[in-house]
């Protein structure tokens, strides 16, 4: 039977967030969107794949999967994916190169690993590099609104579950207010559990120096996008004034934008995003790129899928575990043992979701 | 009466080519797309913009604007219009920072300023610089498959509707066949005829520089990307090794990508797209850009519209007169005088649409 396309079908899922959530940049979420495509071959095999946004976007990607992908997918050969990668990267190249092209690629590109996964009979993290199943993690929230009491008790509920490892939002407009956060994380936790900000780059260069100063007494093991992800040169600027680690790649979505970063940032951590990167095959080629440059590479969001991506790399950096809860609308929530996460082990991405739980939310 | 946004109307329209287009990377084109967006003030004041592609991403910029701005514009202040554009760069952020977004704010924001200009009862040149209300334009097709005789017979007819600058595109596999054509295009126009070429980025750093060698005794005004956009500092490479004067801009989305140009491509012309920079504001942040870089402000497409824009700069450079004939559905089709394309006087941006014309074409 041939393993050309023959069907993609694309949902979008509005999903309602337990409760409003904040960032410096982004302002109030009160809602994920989830796209997702599933696409089956004339030989019957099927794979699902998405990419999800914070709210904004979803409409477009999928009118973007649906009149610009669909068509000119179906009869390809669904088992060369990096060939359909670079067709569509031309194929929308004059509207793409990043943005709400970027998104739309992942999530194609992700359903054709779950066929090839499946075809395999092998779990995405021994195909994707087999270096371990399990990887470090970390859990962060889109709190920078809480108040302390509240936040502590976001922090301790992240302990509960079995992570030592946490992550807050800074960027507050009065930085002493990010400093007396931190400084309040870190005696609530103790000394040894490890502890990330991330100011969604709500600062300038000359700030976030300032902040570093203020908060390298509390061992904080990164300052995740002090500033806006285009300014490359910046994060340079900083780390040369502090000597500072520094983590990025939420924001990047070409490979292009991988190099910049790489050349002129000076990060000690890349956390590249398969929903916005170009899906399995792109979070690949920036792991790879940071395995050049001796970075380890961790992941942004989507945890339940990135725990294969990052644990298979011989550079495994941090998982993030994200506060959208896209795990939760999966049969398999991420685990976590020994305060590692663990990849599933079932032939395909490892994330199947459930449609019955998804449905009120669709578009 | 308030200024306050009252409704937004956006409409997706995919409009036949006479013929089929190719060029080096794109493939070949049957129909471009053009997404009109008419915006009305509580006032009753009213402005239309607008935006186009090759043929993709319409329905994704159309979905953007529909399901991430319309709600959230209304009622905001549609006469600060540099607060708005802040505002949506923000808005979709995360999916945005070039890509669909681009071109989705890019039609909002010329909307807005048609509002401005007719609020001020002035024509978009005077608003946009005022320095002058023509300029220098050339002719381009999308060229590359054509025949030499073929090619002969459009340059003659750019010529004939009053023109004394033309470009070609180049980029074929076997560089001997660009060099034949650009041969036989220069002994055609005779030597006192503006001569451009465009590879649309189907080189590598030396394929070019082996081409610049070939056809620098051609008199050719700018080499115009002959490497991806994205490998900025490849742009540079080429100029030290050939000191020939290259352009590019078409493909730059954010000021920020404007700044890595003028930072590292050592170009001599730059070409910024009012239709995916983010509209007149992002034009205008471009071509400012350029002036203190000492480079010519130049366009790419949509001549109807750009004919304003560059004639209106201190530093103005060519008004590139593209073959996807928008201004063909608009009530007053480019106009050129003594070789020069002169810029509309009506208030407003002076791009009128013939909805008439248009509404077979509608989705
Ligand atoms: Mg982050
Ligand atoms: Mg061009």
């Amino acid at each position: 039977m041939s393993t050309e396309i023959k069907k993609i079908e694309t949902k979008l899922f509005t999903v309602p967030l337990p409760e409003v959530m904040s960032d410096a940049k982004h302002g109030d979420h009160y809602h994920f969107e989830l796209v997702t495509v599933t696409i089956t071959l004339e030989d019957g095999s099927e794979g699902t794949g998405y990419t999800y946004t914070g709210g904004k976007g979803g409409h477009a990607i999928k009118a973007m999967i649906e009149h610009d992908f669909t068509e000119v997918l179906i009869e390809k050969d669904g088992t060369n994916i990096e060939e359909i990668y670079d067709f569509l990267e031309w194929h929308i190249h004059y509207v793409g190169r990043g943005g709400i092209a970027s998104f739309a690629i992942s999530a194609v590109d992700i359903a054709l690993w779950d066929i090839r996964c499946k075809k395999l009979n092998q779990p995405l993290w021994k195909v994707a590099g087999g270096a371990n199943n399990t990887c470090k993690a970390y859990c962060g929230g889109i709190d920078l609104m809480f108040p302390i009491e509240k936040l502590l008790g976001n922090i301790k509920s992240y302990l509960e579950r079995g992570f030592n490892a946490v992550k807050i939002k800074i960027g507050r407009e009065n930085l002493q207010e990010d400093l007396d956060r931190i400084k309040a994380v870190r005696a609530y936790i103790g000394p040894n559990v490890t502890f990330m900000v991330d100011a969604n780059y709500a600062m300038t260069v000359e700030k976030a120096i300032k902040a570093i100063e203020g908060f390298k007494q509390y061992n904080i093991t990164w300052f995740e996008e002090p500033i806006i992800p285009d300014n490359y040169k910046g994060y340079a600027e900083i780390v040369d004034a502090t000597d500072f680690p520094l983590a990025m790649g939420e924001n990047l979505h070409t490979i292009h934008e991988f190099e910049y970063a790489m050349e002129q940032s000076k990060l000690s951590f890349v956390q590249p995003d398969a929903s916005n990167c170009g899906g399995v095959t792109g979070w690949l080629a920036a792991a790879k790129l940071a395995a050049k440059n001796n970075i380890p590479a961790c992941s942004h969001g989507m945890q339940e899928l990135h725990v294969s991506l990052v644990a298979a790399q011989p550079n495994a950096g941090w998982l993030e575990v994200h506060s959208f809860p896209i795990d939760e609308y999966t049969m398999r929530p991420l685990m976590v043992e020994n305060y590692r996460a663990v990849a599933p082990n079932t032939p395909g991405v490892g994330v199947e979701f459930n449609w019955e739980k998804l449905a009120p939310h669709q578009q």
